[in-house]
């Protein structure tokens, strides 16, 4: 047998939510079944959901991910929970306990290489905590797996991508983390990522104010913290420009395809407008860490999980990103 | 001659910009000509200007807005500039004092009746700060004419207005501002002023912080301040709602149509989306004047003025919203 390429993990996501339904519903159309993916997760839950849902999937349980084959959904099987602990739309802690242990098991197997990176499906923090009150977020929680401190979070979109300075804070505290180096690291995260596929990515900065400052009249952080940022950033040739008012520089790389990427100084600046242009279709992808990982940028949605009428196209767009990152 | 509605004013903003230019194309288009509107502004830019353009406009000279007759663009001619004093697309004094003269003129003659309202077409802040060094910004001067002290920004577009708590200020200014009575004002405005056309506004109101707080996770200011204001309009009779993530609210209100309306915190908060959605169509009205004052969502435009390709429509839109408010 030839040398196949390492698959690519996606965890299966909190099973009361929509991430195995998605999964599933995605290989009942024909999709991860090619060998070039697996799930990691728990198989008597996935058995059991496709009966609910009367799903046609070829469920195959795996030990390990490596030799996955073509033709059905391979499964590396965590064995957390069984099937009649499924809890379709119901917050649950061992359901919330499980869908952290797919994401250890997954982030463990890309540092070893035996995946080429990990699409993660959504966890739900409040269920985790039930288990795990120290549990901050799913993307925390992969840094500290792998022992990063450096990692920013970018939201893409067609030919955009949106990093941010900072995101799950206070505006307040959002503030007090533009500072030189902060915002020199994210545009230095952004440009080596996008070096993966363009030669010299055109990166625009937000500044923190409105109209940037508008020359200090707004503000001081845009002159005092961002714009050394960026002059450092130059002078090591990123074509990195700003700070630009957040309010105009969407327009200008959407609609005038000027930027490549905006880099923003707090969760909604990016998130605000990016939710506006691709409500489902975004994909989160975390940089600064030694292994590829893209997530889709939903949650459980556990009002509407198991029903069959979740939205899928997050899942492929979440994927294909991911390998555009490990080619 | 029965009696006529009197007409909406329109100052020409700035003559280095692109307000008179825009004025002028609208009315070679067969806009501005029935008697409905009246120009504020210098005969002499607009006469120099038409020749300039090479447009084909009848430029009627009033002495007041009274008795405008249908068929020619008519001026209320303030003699500030002589033709000679014309400086397309470059940054001046007299005509930043001009333009400053314009609006009170239009504003005075506002709050007399003999106009119906005024739109503004920009002016350029620092034009005018080199006459009038304490010049604010063109919303503060007209509401200092009204003896206004409540009031707030709407950018509106399509079926869509927003509404912010602060614009001009840093944005560590802002989160101070975000105070249950200030709150509280402008969902009041904005309520009184869709009451107009709409009879129960749908009012979704922004939280401050990423996930409006996340149950105070992420700062305090979207239950202390925000949620109690929102209470209290309830109780009173509105239809607000939140504090609603801002990074999911747009969504909702423009794709899934469940808001007539979105009260936001700070400048980007409302104008990052709405640029996005709208940049050259959006129309700037002031809420909380005892008049009608609709303005274009741009800026002078220095580097395009005079050269006969601006977007136009943004005055056919800021004149129709001032329309409709008077109806």
């Amino acid at each position: 047998m030839s040398a196949q390429p390492a698959p690519m993990a996606v965890t299966m996501g909190d099973a009361s939510g929509v991430g195995p339904e998605i999964v599933l519903r995605r290989a009942a159309e024909g999709d991860l079944l090619d060998g070039s993916a697996v799930v990691y997760g728990d198989a008597a839950i996935l058995i059991r959901g496709r009966d609910l849902l009367d799903l046609d999937v070829d469920i195959r349980v795996l030990a390990s991910p490596v030799g996955v084959e073509p033709g059905g959904l391979g499964v590396v099987d965590l064995k957390r929970l069984t099937a009649d602990q499924h809890r379709p739309g119901e917050l649950d802690g061992p359901s919330g306990a499980a869908a952290r242990d797919y994401v250890e098991r997954a982030t463990v197997d890309a540092l070893d290489g035996l995946v080429a990176g990990i699409v993660t499906m959504p966890m739900n923090k409040e269920a985790t905590q039930l288990s795990d009150p120290g549990f901050v977020g799913h993307t925390e929680f992969i840094a500290s797996l792998c022992g990063a401190s450096k990692v920013t979070m970018m939201l893409t979109s067609g030919d955009l991508a949106v990093t941010h300075v900072s995101t799950h804070c206070s505006l307040r505290e959002a503030i007090e983390r533009v500072r030189p180096q902060r915002v020199l690291d994210v545009i230095e995260l952004t440009n080596e990522t996008l070096r993966r596929f363009i030669d010299v990515p055109r990166i625009a900065v937000c500044g923190l104010n409105p109209h940037a400052g508008e020359h200090g009249l707004f503000g001081d952080e845009d002159a005092e913290h961002i714009a050394p940022a960026i002059e450092h950033a130059r002078a090591a040739g990123i074509d990195a420009t700003g700070p630009h008012p957040a309010d105009t520089v969407f327009y200008q790389a959407v609609h005038q395809k000027r930027f490549d990427a905006i880099v923003c100084m707090y969760h909604d600046q990016g998130h605000g407008p990016m939710k506006l242009l691709a409500f489902d279709t975004g994909v989160n992808v975390t940089l600064g860490l030694p292994i590829i990982r893209t997530s889709v940028d939903h949650g459980t949605a556990f009002d509407i999980a198991w029903k069959g009428v979740a939205f899928t196209e997050s899942l492929t767009h979440a994927l294909a990103y991911a390998r555009k990152l490990a080619d």
